[in-house]
């Protein structure tokens, strides 16, 4: 596996420094010379949508991704065609931030019908597609760990996102894959070589042993079981030389201060992805 | 789904009632009415194996299975036979005990190479197989939930368990299968389908929203997400009709007496399971 030599195609994922607003990460980035940044929806509307583009923009950023679209299944029609009309609000948000990748994060059934909710997740794809394309978006699915198929995304395996994508057959959908979700599947590489074409995105960090909580649980890479070149090298097999975005929710980084966080990120990314 | 109208089926795995020596968890089954129980080596050995057999005899209780074997893989040859020859005393204390099923959680890889961590699991099972062909034990691989990958079991999908049934053809190897572990997986039902004739063993407990804690975190039944009757339905119609384990690590259930666990249980496996 080739070491990675330089910084061209990191990205700071903005929750990795969740205590930074949008202009502090745009200008962490900058100073570290970081040149892609994944942002949220959530910060981005702290900012305000064109105030985040200019400050991206100044700053000589490139966007790899906006976080995130998905959240679909819900009891109702009425609910679910409201949460297909925020995914069209995010599609326009993610244009006007210079990026063409939505991740999807699909969201969790409303009730014990795991499989209901995983034809919800189609249903709005599919109404998605159209404005995707028409947009010049591509939709990511992001398949997360099955230790949050309750409460986060019915769709937890690769193969899963893989099975939607030939299922729709569109040059607007894709995969976002991040190893935290992933690197326990014994399918894993097959999948990842399956995806080769539709691979939107490549997340890094690592799971500690024992991993002290579900959702704040990862860490830095290098500080896990995760085999981080086998994975880089199995998504640059199938073809994916796009960004490398670093995404931690870990309460301890989070009270880090940024610059320090973002100077062990060089270091491991150099020596770990 | 037919509804349980009686306990004959219903069996306590011991770790549920972790508080519990042998003597109380055995005079707490005949109390309640629970004619199944399943054992845990630890305590087994804490209670001496000949009055761990001579309790639940006396008791007039069956055995369900014996918790656990496995853990097998390790860094050098020496480490991984000694864990197979743990593994051979755990299969004669099965006989011991006068049950035919020995829990097989296959461990974790010493390292990050979890595919090799897969193989060591192989290798071990081709070894004790003529062990436990010889006994008259079967050995019951159960798939983990993918989360506990890094530190309890390489094998976490039914689909790797079924491979190596696959694989080694033995009457002496099949699956336990744990609502808790296997819930999530898109193929759970094809693949409880085509673990049909090698079910061993089928342990309920449920997935509370948000997961509290990733091994305490498991709930009783009806206080979560799973869908119980679906996965019971799908055991069945593989044609297991055995005991029915009901396996929960909660700190707030250890520290509930065990007496009213053993009756919150009974009511839940009539209207929940």
């Amino acid at each position: 596996m080739e070491k990675l030599s330089d910084f061209k195609r990191l990205s700071l994922n903005q929750i990795t420094t969740n205590g930074w607003d949008m202009r502090e990460a745009v200008d962490g980035c900058a100073h570290a010379g970081i040149p892609w940044i994944g942002l949220w929806r959530d910060k981005v509307q702290a900012c305000g949508l064109s105030q985040s583009r200019k400050l991206v923009s100044d700053a000589g950023l490139q966007v790899s991704s906006l976080c995130r679209g998905g959240w679909f299944p819900a009891a109702s029609k009425q609910q679910r065609e409201a949460r297909i009309d925020d995914n069209r609000r995010a599609i326009a948000e993610a244009v006007e931030l210079g990026t063409d990748v939505l991740v999807l994060v699909c969201g969790p059934a409303p009730d014990q019908d795991i499989e209901a909710g995983r034809s919800m997740v189609a249903d709005a794809i599919e109404q998605l597609l159209p404005d995707a394309l028409a947009a010049g978006i591509k939709l990511g699915i992001e398949p997360l760990h099955p230790m949050f198929a309750s409460d986060r995304s019915v769709i937890v395996t690769l193969a899963e996102a893989n099975r939607l994508i030939e299922t729709f057959q569109s040059p607007a959908l894709g995969v976002v894959i991040d190893v935290y979700h992933v690197w326990w599947d014994p399918d894993v590489l097959p999948q990842i070589a399956q995806a080769s074409g539709h691979i939107l995105g490549y997340h890094v960090s690592d799971w500690p042993v024992p991993l002290p909580d579900v959702l704040l649980g990862r860490d830095m890479m290098g500080s896990g079981k995760i085999n981080l070149h086998l994975l880089r090298s199995a998504v640059e097999n199938a073809g994916y030389n796009g960004p490398i975005e670093v995404e931690i929710f870990n309460q301890r980084i989070w009270d880090t201060p940024g610059d320090e966080v973002l100077s062990l990120i060089k270091q491991r990314y150099l020596t770990c992805v």
